[in-house]
């Protein structure tokens, strides 16, 4: 791992067990897990693995204190696998502890890091706001917003400014670029927002976000008693990220055939399943003796992290592939066409949804 | 002189030249004054003594052009015979050029530099404006905000961010706070805000202010066309710094004995000028034969800057200096009479127009 997290890059942390030695993120356990009002696939599985005082959030909620949820989007193209887990995490939180949503349209950020003007922001954020509704986020619970035109956020950005040293942010992030460490510091404003008094003043806020967006949380945690010493600190769960359909890097919007977008036509995506990094041995004969390895396996990895909910029928199907009674072509077949299923489905609910989203977005 | 001019700080720049030679001027000479529509004793007394591009300007102007006067105000404390002389540069422009005015109450930047609450800063710009007004600026030509509610501003602050590097603020600024950096990129929005679409677009604007401001300026004139090829290179004219009253540093709300406000008491005033560096000799002997040395003396400055706007009652002014005629004890008292009028009367006028001014910043 590198000596920086890098929230804007496409790396992977293999490994991500410096992540709690060095930067001081916690596990989540089994215990914690289980203090869950509710529970899904992302925290059965172990896919949210850490967190940081997420145990203070569950505290409060469970004293019937005030609590908020409060995530975002940089809206630079559709939603791939890699957003939609987000995106289920924070929907999740938002049903689990019947909380208000704060979602953020970074397009700052889009700015900043992409170069992107506003006018092209706000047309992927009306289909980025399609995308969450479509994964089932409850609106009438939501405050929506783009960065451009939260004038309360970017004034904590700036109040933030004035509290935090250049040293700190080369710290945290390496050397960036300018527009980079404002956005950062606009983020704490994102963050901090749902604590303002014309929000009811300081809460617990959640944070769910991929662990490469850790940086973020830490500059906040950081500078937010700075700013206000009445602020709670934010808490954070973090889920692990989703690899390129090659195996190589995190899933990015910037390599679009590694890529499955929840836009992609279904008969596209089953090429791309059949193109991806699998775990199966060299020969059919060892395939069969030997069985295929589950852990390198990205085909795998779809139905483990987004389109298997059963457990008992991954179970099935992970016997299936280490016991060698099926080929990586057969398998990858049943998973594309599970695959195509899903998407169609889900393009007809985001279609229908799609005059929803703008109206949000154009309020 | 430093290698940096400090827009933030109190330094007199008692040798102008290095501005020309190093930092790249231009000469205000006869012929770019008799250009002027109107004049008044800031331009006939060369207090404004040096611009970048005016000639642009006034070329724009004369072709019947649209063009704007921009500047705008820390709102920390009441206006002195510094925030005075701006003023009365920016409203002679609004006047010679028939031209809307954008002003800023950099509210931003008074938190960035003085850790001063948008509250404070808020009764603060009451006041400014009061003061505006009451030294002659025409509201109805003029669009006056504060920079903590101007998105598009700091929307503008923000993509300069992205375009700027922090080996560029370094050069222009010397190592400052991070917040200090984030101000001086507002105020890039600040300056260019009258270019946008909404603004009808791209033109020549005037920015009126103290030499000290030049970093603001150049730094802006650096990023505008990186932000947007068609804005047209900010103008700026440059009034010479006005002294504290013991003459060793910029007049100054942070030294209270040192600086005569607009809302002093006159009767405070009166004491204070009674204390001012004049250019008197060691003895009344020495002062009767040689005469006083006007180039030495804040008295005579405050007649020169401000006071005596009859030219000829000033030549009799300098000459009754001059000549030994009169002890710097009897000068400074008809001085400090002089001031105490202006005072009251300006300070009643004031008063009348505080109603129109809080309506102004709270529209």
């Amino acid at each position: 791992m590198s000596e920086h997290i890098n929230p804007w890059g496409n790396d992977l942390y293999g490994d991500y067990s410096q992540l709690f030695s060095e930067f001081g993120l916690q596990h989540v356990d089994s215990k914690l897990a289980s203090r869950l009002p509710m529970t899904n696939r992302l925290w059965k599985r172990g896919i949210i693995f850490a967190h940081r005082d997420f145990d203070k959030f569950l505290d409060s909620f469970d004293k019937g204190k005030p609590v908020a949820v409060m995530s975002g989007i940089k809206p630079s193209g559709d939603f791939h696998l890699g957003s939609k887990l987000t995106a289920e995490q924070i929907i999740f939180a938002q049903k689990a502890f019947q909380s208000k949503l704060y979602y953020c349209i970074a397009d700052l950020e889009a700015f900043a890091d992409n170069g992107q003007d506003f006018e092209a922001s706000h047309e992927y954020a009306v289909q980025n706001v399609a995308d969450l509704l479509a994964l089932g986020m409850d609106e009438k619970n939501a405050f929506i917003y783009k960065q451009s035109e939260n004038k309360a956020v970017s004034n904590l950005g700036f109040i933030a400014a004035r509290k935090t040293t250049l040293a700190t942010l080369d710290a945290l992030y390496g050397h960036q670029n300018l527009g980079l460490y404002t956005a950062a510091l606009v983020q704490c404003g994102d963050i901090l927002q749902p604590q303002l008094k014309e929000f009811d003043g300081p809460k617990n806020v959640l944070v769910p976000v991929g662990v490469d967006q850790d940086p973020h949380i830490r500059l906040c945690r950081d500078v937010a008693q700075k700013i206000d010493p009445k602020f709670i600190l934010p808490s954070a769960t973090y889920q692990r990220l989703f690899r390129s359909l090659d195996g190589t890097t995190k899933m990015s919007k910037r390599d679009p055939m590694n890529v499955i977008s929840l836009n992609d036509d279904p008969e596209l995506v089953k090429k791309k399943v059949m193109r991806a990094l699998t775990g199966g041995r060299a020969t059919a004969e060892e395939q069969k003796k030997l069985g295929g390895e589950i852990e390198k396996c990205v085909v795998h990895e779809l139905m483990f992290f987004h389109f298997e909910d059963d457990d008992a029928a991954l179970k099935k199907f992970q016997h299936r592939c280490a016991s060698g009674a099926i080929s990586c072509g057969d398998c990858k077949n049943d998973v594309a066409g599970k695959i195509a299923a899903y998407l169609k489905d889900f393009q007809a609910r985001k279609k229908k949804l799609l005059p929803k989203a703008r109206k949000i977005i154009e309020k």
